[in-house]
This record gives structure tokens, C-alpha cells and sequence, in this order.
């Protein structure tokens, strides 16, 4: 199987960036880490799964909130090191609510946030 | 200023994910580590510079190729740990002449890549 480049080391893990992208509306919904051992179960199972630095563990997205992304399309890019997986999501991948992690926008001047709300499809203290 | 976490710590370096989207399109053009010093240099100049983990340095992108990246919007994501600069891509974003540097797909079987060469802007041998 063509794997990814896990070039990097991120608590002594070796890694690939990995982003998760709508496969129809090319919104970048999260950014996220992901190893050998992830890659192989998204591919085998055709949903994202990554590596959470913070747990350190495997990471089936959406295991507990049932918010899945099932995978379409896997782009690499040219040195390998960095993966999309083009994405069906199914309710918000972010744990906040919203359909999107990149909610907050630096304002003009770099010295404040502006949230973006209109893209909440869950709340939160339902689901987890 | 408002600033990113750079909580992930390559080569020494504590960084945060960068990705690199066309404002337009949103097509992904590349996805890179950025630290406190290329981030603030982005903010000041308006034009994208990263980290090289590969050549422990900061990088102005398109400063030898002229291909830089006017950045249009900055968003964050919930943790904070990932930007996305929206930018306006000047030539091509990737080293190989490709407008993104994701032009490599996964076949369905996950035995091949399948390169898109649709989107090839300049010659690399003319420009590097």
C-alpha cells in the first residue's frame, strides 16, 4: 500500500500532517496528526482516524460523538509528508459545535478574534 | 497581538500547523510549520513565511521563485495550534511546478498515486 512519508517526530511518534477537507465544498474542516498505524485504519475502514499527540493514541474521529468523516479522495503532496482526506463529514468536526475547526478569524489589524458562528450544527453538551 | 499556539515542538522548534489556501477557490496549496518569528513576520509583511524543519530556518515563500503568497484572511482553528492563511498564490505554490503541491491521489485500492498534471503553471527547470 503507497503510504505517507512519517517524517516527523511529535512526542517521539513518527508522523504525517493530515487535514480533513469537505469533498464538496472544499472547506477545510481540521488539521491533525496522523501515523502508520492510523493511515492503515482509515484506509482499511474508509474513515479518518489520526494520532492525538495530546493522548497519545489512536484516534477514530468520531468514535464518541458519532460525527465521522468518511473518506473520499486521499491526496499526498509532493514530498509525502502531508495528507488530505477528502471527506464526507457527518455532523461537525470540530468539538465545539461547529461544522469547522478554523472558526476564528484574525481581525485586520491582528489584534483580535472574530468568530464565526454560523456554521454551529451541534451543541456540545448533547454529545459529549 | 493575537497568535497561534505553538505547542508542537519539530527539531527544537516550538510551531504551529500552517496550511496555505487559495482565497478563491479554497483549493489547498501546501501545508508547512510556522514558529513566532515567521508568523509575526507574515502578520507584518502580508506575505507568507514558514519554518523549514528541513532547513532549520525561516522562509519567506517565493523568495527565490518570486511565487510568494499574498495572504488575504488569517483563521485559526478551536485549539489554536493551526492557522490557515487564505492567500493570493503568485506562479505556483510547489517546488515541482503544480499550482498545489497535493496533485497526488490515491488510487481506490490504495496501491497507486495518480498524478494530476492539469495544474502545472510553471517549467521548474526556468525557475530554481
Amino acid at each position: 500500500m503507497i503510504e505517507p512519508n512519517f517524517r516527523h517526530t511529535i512526542n517521539g511518534q513518527q508522523v504525517a500532517t493530515a487535514i480533513a477537507q469537505d469533498y464538496q465544498t472544499n472547506k477545510i474542516l481540521m488539521v491533525a496528526f496522523i501515523n502508520k498505524q492510523a493511515y492503515h485504519k482509515s484506509i482499511e475502514t474508509n474513515y479518518a482516524h489520526y494520532y492525538s499527540t495530546s493522548r497519545d493514541k489512536i484516534w477514530f474521529k468520531g468514535e464518541e460523538s458519532g460525527h465521522t468523516q468518511q473518506i473520499k479522495e486521499v491526496l499526498l503532496d509532493c514530498d509525502s509528508d502531508a495528507i488530505i482526506f477528502k471527506v464526507k463529514q457527518n455532523g461537525g468536526a470540530c468539538h465545539t459545535g461547529h461544522y469547522s475547526c478554523f472558526y476564528k478569524k484574525l481581525s485586520s489589524n491582528g489584534q483580535d478574534i472574530i468568530e464565526d458562528d454560523t456554521d454551529i450544527v451541534f451543541n456540545p453538551d448533547e454529545v459529549y
